[in-house]
């Protein structure tokens, strides 16, 4: 059984055998956070992983399919904390998975510099907007704009808590790429791995999935890229195998 | 007429109706050239337009089906030089094409700052080898290997030759993509446009078509990515189109 609140309901997650808690009027994950948790590298048997900005809780339980390593997931939002610790115990993941409600920019004098072999991070991808703009609620406000941390504070932090040739793992927008490389390079995430995801086969990318590992050597290639649609404008089989698990 | 060296051969250029002179021993031009001269913008009726490690002329020839403007070519291997005057002359382009015998580093001096509207180069990819590697004719070497010039060198120089809002258009490899970025930035070429280029669907990209606007507003694309090779191992007909002017 699940209490779930307001508008809340309870999604079936889509290839995996999990379900999750989600509104909405406050969070619903998102294509971007799907492909995040394929594209990153995991260790299978263990070791320690962390996502930050996890909203809804939605990488943590992906990512648990994948590794039998501790994951840890880290929302400043109380809401969307809230409905992550739901849903991970609802999946009976509370011994893999552990949800903390706090801001990420304090995570390394909590939790500990260079523990982590992974941080993976589906950040908000916009700057803050003028006062005028923000209108949308708090929620949704929050999770995509800059509004509690910004890029640096997400690439600073991961920094941080990966050891030596630990990975992170980003996704994001192009727009943001050249400063997205450049402040990975600065805290000494070199970028290693880059996929490009457009929304077909004709157009321009306008999503980016990149890993970068702590201290590593300079080698950066670019992978296959990805095709959300085809011409039909019905999902690629690509996706659907992401997606669904079938082709 | 033509006069023809050694094993050179006068062959036909592809989709334009235009023979360029090579030689397998010496100089053949190469796919990325070819997509180069289409990816590049290029003013219509008028212009400056310069092409750096320009080799037997290829670039200058397939542009000037683009455009009106005035080309110049700049190679420093005088046996290349050659070759692309001797084809300018044979297509009867020497109105609107110059090839330069020259060092590129010194074409700001010779030249001028500031002047051209567009700069287009396919240097050499690969950093000098050590000097037992080198077991290549020196033509091919000093075309493959950072031996004359580096790509700094390139990046600098074109950022000279340029006038503000000019526009830089290279090919080159996504192994240097992080280096190129960074060039650029620091010489004032700011990336707009970037087109990756892979062997076939399922591989990573191999090349990589960039274009910088000097002074411009950060602002990066990633276009649809190229595909040579279907799954049959022919031509894809994006490729075929560019290279015979068919599907």
């Amino acid at each position: 059984m699940v209490e779930l609140k307001d508008d809340e309901r309870l999604d079936y997650l889509l290839a995996e055998d999990l379900r999750i808690i989600q509104s909405p009027s406050v969070f619903a994950f998102s294509l971007d956070a799907v492909l995040l948790s394929k594209f990153a590298y995991l260790p299978i048997q263990k070791g320690n992983i962390i996502d930050l900005c996890t909203g809804n809780g939605i990488i943590p339980l992906l990512l648990s399919t994948r590794t039998k390593g501790k994951i840890t997931g880290v929302e400043i939002q109380k809401r969307l904390y809230d409905m992550a610790t739901r849903s991970v115990a609802y999946n009976r993941l509370d011994g893999q998975i552990d949800i903390i409600h706090g801001d990420l920019k304090e995570m390394p004098k909590q939790l500990g510099h260079s523990k982590y072999d992974i941080v993976t991070c589906n950040p908000p991808y916009f700057v803050t907007p003028k006062e005028g703009k923000k209108n949308e609620n708090e929620h949704f406000a929050i999770a995509r704009h800059e509004i509690l941390c910004t890029l640096e504070d997400v690439i600073r932090v991961s920094s941080q808590l990966l050891r030596q040739g630990g990975k992170f793992a980003m996704v994001h927008r192009p727009g943001r790429f050249l400063e997205i490389i450049e402040l990975m390079k600065k805290y000494r995430l070199e970028p290693k791995r880059v996929q490009f995801v457009h929304p077909n086969k004709e157009k321009e990318a306008n999503t980016l999935l990149i890993e970068g590992i702590k201290d590593g050597q300079p080698d950066l290639k670019i992978l296959k890229p990805l095709f959300v649609y085809n011409k039909h404008s019905e999902y690629t089989d690509e996706i659907k195998e992401i997606l669904y698990g079938e082709k």
